[in-house]
């Protein structure tokens, strides 16, 4: 940690935060310019309040050096995490994993129908809500227990993992059930209470990043998580919100290979979020596949035009499969 | 609802679309262009789900005419709501209410001097947290239910009412049964099992707005409390996320007259946390209520520099002081 | 164009709009519902001043339905534009064009050293700045017309065409005697005066999207240098400014098949600039050739330690050989 | 500034950098951590290329201490700048500066009307455009030299001095003839050979912070006006590009106190680009002139219905008459 001091701080004031330091336990080693002077503290600084520090009228920055994470980060844990689902690996050098279903489960007949279709085009799990975080009071808001009931049907026919959301502590348990993976929404990222009952559970927790969440953010919040206990997270990016319109969210690309430099835990895309239309699906998809994603989560339906949610941005099953195509030829030459 | 077909689109595909529309019980008012063909929908368009329309490959865009949220909105409640709390009113033309207090509650002595000093310079509300969302599990996360204890201390000894956070549905129950006004966090603003509960309360509850919420999506965060029959809805705005990084957050002083036509909620901003730094948190306080908010929360502390939380931008008394003065002149002319 | 009037419009307000559009020669198709009017027009309004109807203070929205841009969309221009550069071709389904080189030409070593490197390496057009547009007036300012003559000498001995920036009016002429493609930096992206000197140019233009532009803002700047007679325009995606600050720019890489469907001409992406990191150059290659843009510009510098302009983003020859075989792969499938 | 090593960083590698950076002049004062190694620096870095250091990949990161910006800054400065224009001063406690008049000059009788009206209302700068930016190029371009007459006959008449925009270089010299304060618009915010023509002037700079420019940038673009000698700079906050989309802009009001804490030149506020919303204009001026701000420059027209350009967000006289009003309290309580 570097604290860096207003040029116009008297040397007394410079004096008393330098003595502070010593007292918390850090050697400091201080620079003095002619406009300016550092104290770069040397020890363990994780627990100090940056906040209290830049109170002090004469404190003019307060520059961290190194991540705030440490569980989650590659420096105490340099080798990739790998994670199995039901006997499928996601992380390091294994093949992509593809998470594909309806954004909500509506009936037995719906369910199945594309959970036969996305299976037999070459997807490893099953994906589908039952509880629905929606913007709107009004809009359609999942089946509850009711729909993993289904997904749980689907996984007996098809032997495709599943992977649901889960949206607060109360429902936790009923989903942990069921779900093989839970999935933590964009919205929730920061649901603190919620991130530590996932870090209870031995489930798989998939983790994606909220809208307008930094990278460290992300990663702190695959931190609490890994903090109570539970290190199988998989991190997914979804787009964040900037300020171009013509696209719900912009995919933020770049995230895949700066996560995989900061972290070992796997990193996944969701290209349909990402957008919110069909049509830039697949071409998104064969980007995250060729810049090296663990996986993917796509929406699939049937008849999107009679979709509960999310029509816009799914994909019908022969599209599905023209996909499928198009990132194992991708797959292949990564090989 | 107007939807505008593709340049593209066949004319079989517009006149089946059109069909299904009356179908649905509207009327269909078509306008045919040279490169463009828009049906304007005419009846309750509300409850249609804009994504199934846009899953037609035909379709170009969607627009929608009416604001989807109607009980936060003016068009069927054109007075400003006015809210009583203990005896302070705040909304419509009354003088604006003045929240402050620590970030965090953190013992007896500290919470009841800040306590005194704010109430002795003209606040009229104590806030304080007891559970505090973190970006880091490391750091202090709140005394729980012990500091709820000690804020009804604090309202013991000084009158004043108590707004503290509430983080979740387990706790929300313990939080209502201490405080006056129930906030919900900027993290939580679509929290949706947290706004559901908030709306079964007969509190009132402070909402603020997310960091990357449009006003659209906040009104609609405040709906759904309403939609669950608590119409005790205060809104915050403390700051959005935008590129700008030398301020933590960029205060969006446009959004209080603009969210002032188009709701009749009473509307405050957090100039703390709209920033970060202490320095701006007067001058953002003076342009707040010259524009006209319906009131502040300020984070106030008598030792920042040893504060568990958010020392950096919590204004000494004497600061706090000064800044009663400041806004009480302004106050005095807009009357 | 849809006119959409306020809830409490009086309806001779309404009834002197509706006039006004007709006189103005369109046809209005009015949709009344309960509470909302509009005006659905038809007719040519592409001249038609928006913000003059959004000064009726009864007017609510104006809602354009079709695009702005003209000669830079595909709806009268349906096939791809393909550009021939000194016989290499960009755009449609042409193998993707690889531009490269030094940010900055520093010397006739340092060019001639890069150039042999890079056109060895398989890339088929020579980039350097010889005019550079720095954050900063202490920086190095570029090598202005010296810097141009070093780059046709390269261009004699290696035989590749030149891309060149060019920062204004007055220095276009000369730029313009040397370069084959003339590129708009992202700062220059709204500087209309130098647009439509670019578009009284025969020479090709290479358009960088600004950092804070709007596809539909983005291919406005398009029309601008088409509008003055020149359609040898090459769009190229080089990141947008957001919130995320651990890369310099965030690549908008969804931009990419979003352009393609609504314009004709080719895009391509500049890795360097969206991250301002060279570790991501590579990967972020591999994902713009397998979404299919029409080129890349990378900058390739021997020694970017010594660099005077963006060593950090500059790959050595050795890294820039290894991007190119992965790209190769891509291609090769995409083929 | 402060280099932060990778954890990785071989002890040579370190060394090497080391015996650099005292090679360039600086002294070095190493800290070494558990798991990081930092080099703080003494002396002038000011010209030290931060992306040659970061092209090392043993570095981390490189962190500036002080401020890129000399001329601009306060730490050379710590006066206030105040201009005098036409007798008129701006800056420092000087009472604040009233631009006002329409977005462009269209004719005589519009130019005159408009401009008695701001001044009998208390306006003391004429503002109005004969060189018009506009986004697309079949817009109204402005009548050029011919409306910098009509200012001038204006200016004859009422006495006020002209604000007007400059958009190039080429048409720099005939602008200067004519207006007193010459406006550098949002987009031409870093055309840089703009910027230093403007710092050979001996005009008025008003310089406008672009849409997209963090305010370090914003003051570096000063810095470049200045490092050509022309001190003479106004700087104008206007909104900035974020996410929320209701209001054209977000103004980023809490950068009048924070360029004020870091700069010593006169700040102002353009509340009609802000927003871009006629309705939020007089909220807007009261909340920039509580906060501080230095001055106004507001758009008023007589017939915004008949504007040539922006109307939207064009005051008529009679409510820029209120808005002097409202804003002449707030400056009476702040005197």
């Amino acid at each position: 940690m570097v604290i860096v001091m207003k040029p116009s701080a008297p040397k007394e004031e410079i004096r008393k935060i330098h003595d502070k330091m010593i007292e918390l336990g850090c050697q400091v080693h201080p620079s003095e310019g002619d406009n300016y002077y550092l104290l770069g503290l040397v020890g363990d600084t994780s627990k100090f309040n940056q906040s209290q520090i830049l109170a002090n009228p004469h404190v003019d920055r307060v520059i961290r050096v190194t991540h705030p994470f440490k569980l989650a980060g590659r420096l105490f844990h340099p080798e990739d995490t790998v994670i199995d689902i039901g006997g499928h690996k996601i992380g390091g050098n294994n093949k992509p994993c593809i998470m594909a279903g309806p954004c909500s489960v509506e009936s037995e007949e719906q369910l199945l129908t594309i959970a036969r279709a996305v299976k037999s085009s070459g997807a490893q799990l099953l994906r589908g809500g039952a509880y629905k975080p929606r913007t709107s009071p009004y809009s359609f808001q999942g089946l509850g227990e009711e729909g993993l009931k289904l997904l749980l049907k689907a996984k007996e026919e098809t032997g495709m993992p599943i992977v649901t959301e889960v949206m607060d502590t109360e429902t936790f348990g009923t989903v942990e059930k069921y779900a093989d993976v839970l999935q933590i929404g964009a919205r929730n990222m920061q649901n603190f209470p919620l991130l530590k009952r996932a870090g209870r559970s031995n489930k798989v927790i998939l983790l994606k990043r909220g809208l307008s969440a930094t990278i460290e953010e992300f990663l702190m919040s695959a931190e609490y998580i890994m903090s109570e206990g539970n290190s199988k997270v998989i991190l997914c990016e979804r787009g964040i919100r900037t300020f171009e319109t013509y696209t719900r969210n912009t995919l933020d690309i770049s995230a895949i290979p700066v996560i995989q430099e900061l972290s070992h835990l796997p990193i996944i895309v969701d290209p349909s979020h990402a957008t919110g239309k069909w049509s830039t699906v697949e071409p998104l998809s064969k980007a995250s596949i060729a810049i090296g994603a663990h996986g993917l989560i796509i929406e699939v339906h049937h008849e999107p035009e009679c979709a509960l949610s999310d029509g816009a941005q799914s994909l019908k099953p022969a599209k599905f499969e023209k996909l499928m195509n198009s990132i194992n030829k991708i797959i292949s030459i990564n090989a």
